[in-house]
C-alpha cells in the first residue's frame, strides 16, 4: 500500500484548503493513511508530520502496523496528546472531520484547542481512498473471490423446510474457514415474499418452494470489503418471475455497460432505472443503483440518481438495481465492478442466469 | 418492553431540561423507544405525541414494529420530514442526541430548522436505557445462557495446533445454529502470548502447548448483547499460571461481592484494582473493570476508575479485570451481574475454575 502517496496527497489538499494540518479520528481512514488496524486511536497530520497517538492496550499492535508516523502513548487521552503535540507544530487552522466527529466531542475539541481554529473538513479522506491503488483493487479482488467461492455451497443449503438463518450461518462458517476476518454487513437471506423487503436480514423463517430467495452478503479480507447478491428460484420458475428476473438482469447489465471514466454516477443510476421504468417495473426499484466500496461497505461516490460525480478509472463500485413486489417478491442482482481507462471490469465472476433450485 | 413507561420518563427529562421536543437519530435509542430495528429512520418526540420517519425501504418493517409513535414514510428525506413535523407542533427548543450526531449533520439540522434552536441533549435516553427493566434483563439472561451455553462445544474444539480464527468459525456457527441473531463483537481468540493483548482478535496462529487462552464473546439475541470472559490453559499450569489466575479469580470475585446500591461504579473498579496491586500485579491491568451492556454491548455505566455513578437496581453490568504480561501471557475473567435491592445477581452460570486441557 502507497502511504507515502496518501500523506502526500493530503498534505497537497490541506494547502489547499489552507490548513496548517488535520485531526483524523474515523477508523478507516487512520488505517488507509498509516495501517493501523485496532479500534482507538487518533491521527495528527502536520504538513509532512504524522503522528498517531493510542492507549496502552495497543501499544504492541501499533509499533508492528503504523507506517509514516511516529507512534506516541502518552499519560493522557490519546485527543489530548495529539492536540498538545499539534499545539507545539503551532497549527493555526486544524482540519476535523466534521462527518465523523459527533457534536459533543466538536464542543469538547474546541474547549482544548486553545488558538487553533477548528475547520470542518469534509470528505476529504474519502474523497482520496474513492480511487483505488492497483494494490487495494487486488485485495477487494481476493475478497470477492473468496466469496463468490462460498457460492456453490450456500446454493447447496437452500431447500424447502431449511431456516433462512442456518443458510446464513453455513455461509458465514465457510467463510471464516476459508479465511474471512468476517462478513462485511449482516448477510442478506431472503425468500418468498420476504424477498420484497430490500433489507431483509436472515430471518428464522424456513425457506418455501415456488418463491425468490434474495441472497446478499460480502467478507472482510484484508480489510477491504466484498459486496454480492444473487437471486435464485426454488422451485420451477414461471413465466411472471422469469419476467421480472429477465428486467433486472437486463437493467444491471445496461447499469455496468454505461460505466466508462467521463460518465457520472447518476447515468449509471439513470441506465437502470430507464430499463426497468420501460419493463413497468420503476416504481418498484426503491433505492439507488449502488455505492463505492473498499475499506468501508459504504463509501463514496454514491450511484444515486442525479449525482454528478464522474467516474474516474480506479473506482471501485457496486451496480445492484432491484425490484420488489410486495404481493409477489423481490429480485435484486449485483456485481462489483472497477472502473478502467476506457469502460469497467467486472470483478465478481458468479454467473447470472437464473438459477432454479426443484 | 414497556415503551409507554419509557416514552413517559423521556417526556419528563425534556420538561427538566425545557426542552419542546427532541430528535432521536441513535438506532439503539430509536429501537429503546419505539421498537423499530431497522437501519434507518428518525423519531421525532414532542411531548408526548411520537412520529417516526423512514424510507420506502422499511415501510412494511416499520409499521409492523414501532410502537407508540405514527409512522411516516415521506417523499422526503427522513429528517426532512420529521423537522416539518417537528415545526407543525410549533417547537421553540428542540434536544438533539450531541453525542451522536455529527458535526457537519448539526450544521445540517441548523440550517433547515428555522426558528426552532437546536440544544444539546447528552447521555439522556442512555441514562434511562441503563437501568433494565424485568423483561430486559430477562432477555439478557437469555443471551447470556445461549452464549455460555457454547462454552463446551468451544472448549472441545481448542487443541493445540488449531488456528484461532478456526475456534471462533465454530463458536460463530453454533452460535447462530442455536438462534443467535449474530455476535455482538468481534470474537476474541487470544492464545499463548497473545493473550498479553487485552484485544487479541482471533488470528490465523495455531493454538500452542503451555499457555493460555482468552475466550471473550458474545450474542445478540432479541436485540440483546451478552458478554463473557473465560481463560483456560492448554498443558498443565505450573506454579506461575495457577497463582495468575488465582490473583485475577480474586479480584474478580471482590469486584463482585462489591457491587450494591448506593455505592459508584468506581468503588467496583477499586475493589478489583485493590487486588490486583496487593498481588504485585496492579501495573498489568491496563483496562477499567467493566461497563454495561444491553440494547449495546457497550453502554453506560463505565465501571472505571473514579467514577462516581452510583449502582442502582435494574443496572446490568459486566466485571472483568484482567492481567497482561507481555512475556508471560494474559489473565481476564468476565461475567454479567444485574444489581438488586442488596447486592447483585451473577448472570453468567459458567464455572471460574481454572480449566486445563491437556
Amino acid at each position: 500500500m502507497d502511504y507515502r502517496g496518501r500523506e502526500k496527497k493530503l498534505a497537497e489538499r490541506l494547502r489547499a484548503a489552507r490548513l496548517d494540518a488535520c485531526l483524523v479520528t474515523h477508523l478507516p481512514n487512520i488505517r488507509y493513511l498509516c495501517g493501523f488496524t485496532g479500534s482507538a486511536g487518533v491521527l495528527a497530520v502536520a504538513g509532512s508530520k504524522l503522528a498517531f497517538f493510542t492507549d496502552g492496550r495497543y501499544t504492541t499492535q501499533a509499533r508492528a502496523e503504523v507506517k509514516g508516523a511516529r507512534v506516541v502513548v502518552g499519560k493522557r487521552a490519546a485527543l489530548t496528546e495529539a492536540l498538545a503535540w499539534l499545539k507545539r507544530q503551532r497549527v493555526r487552522r486544524l482540519g476535523f472531520e466534521a462527518e465523523h466527529v459527533p457534536f459533543a466531542l466538536y464542543r469538547h475539541l474546541s474547549g482544548e484547542a486553545g488558538k487553533m481554529r477548528l475547520v470542518p473538513m469534509p470528505g476529504v479522506i474519502e474523497r482520496l481512498r474513492m480511487i483505488k491503488e492497483r494494490e487495494e483493487v487486488e485485495q477487494i479482488r481476493a475478497a470477492i473471490l473468496l466469496a463468490s467461492g462460498l457460492f456453490d455451497h450456500l446454493l447447496n443449503t437452500i431447500k424447502p423446510g431449511v431456516k433462512e438463518s442456518d443458510v446464513a450461518a453455513e455461509l458465514e462458517h465457510a467463510a471464516r474457514r476459508d479465511g474471512a476476518e468476517g462478513m462485511s454487513f449482516e448477510t442478506i437471506v431472503a425468500s418468498g415474499l420476504r424477498s420484497a423487503l430490500p433489507h431483509g436480514r436472515a430471518s428464522a423463517q424456513p425457506i418455501q418452494k415456488n418463491g425468490f430467495v434474495i441472497l446478499d452478503f460480502g467478507v472482510i479480507l484484508a480489510g477491504y470489503c466484498s459486496d454480492m447478491t444473487r437471486t435464485i428460484y426454488v422451485g420451477a420458475p414461471g413465466k411472471r418471475p422469469t419476467e421480472l428476473y429477465r428486467a433486472v438482469l437486463d437493467a444491471q447489465l445496461a447499469a455496468i455497460a454505461s460505466v466508462s471514466p467521463g460518465k457520472t454516477v447518476g447515468e449509471v443510476d439513470q441506465a437502470a432505472r430507464f430499463r426497468l421504468q420501460k419493463a413497468g417495473l420503476g416504481r418498484y426499484f426503491t433505492h439507488s443503483t449502488g455505492h463505492g466500496v473498499g475499506l468501508e461497505i459504504h463509501e463514496p461516490p454514491r450511484v444515486a440518481k442525479g449525482q454528478a460525480e464522474p467516474l474516474e478509472p480506479g473506482m471501485v463500485i457496486t451496480v445492484e438495481p432491484g425490484v420488489y413486489l410486495p404481493d409477489e417478491g423481490g429480485v435484486r442482482i449485483e456485481d462489483v465492478v472497477v472502473v478502467t481507462q476506457n469502460g469497467c471490469e467486472v470483478l465478481t465472476p458468479t454467473t447470472k442466469e437464473l438459477i432454479a433450485l426443484e
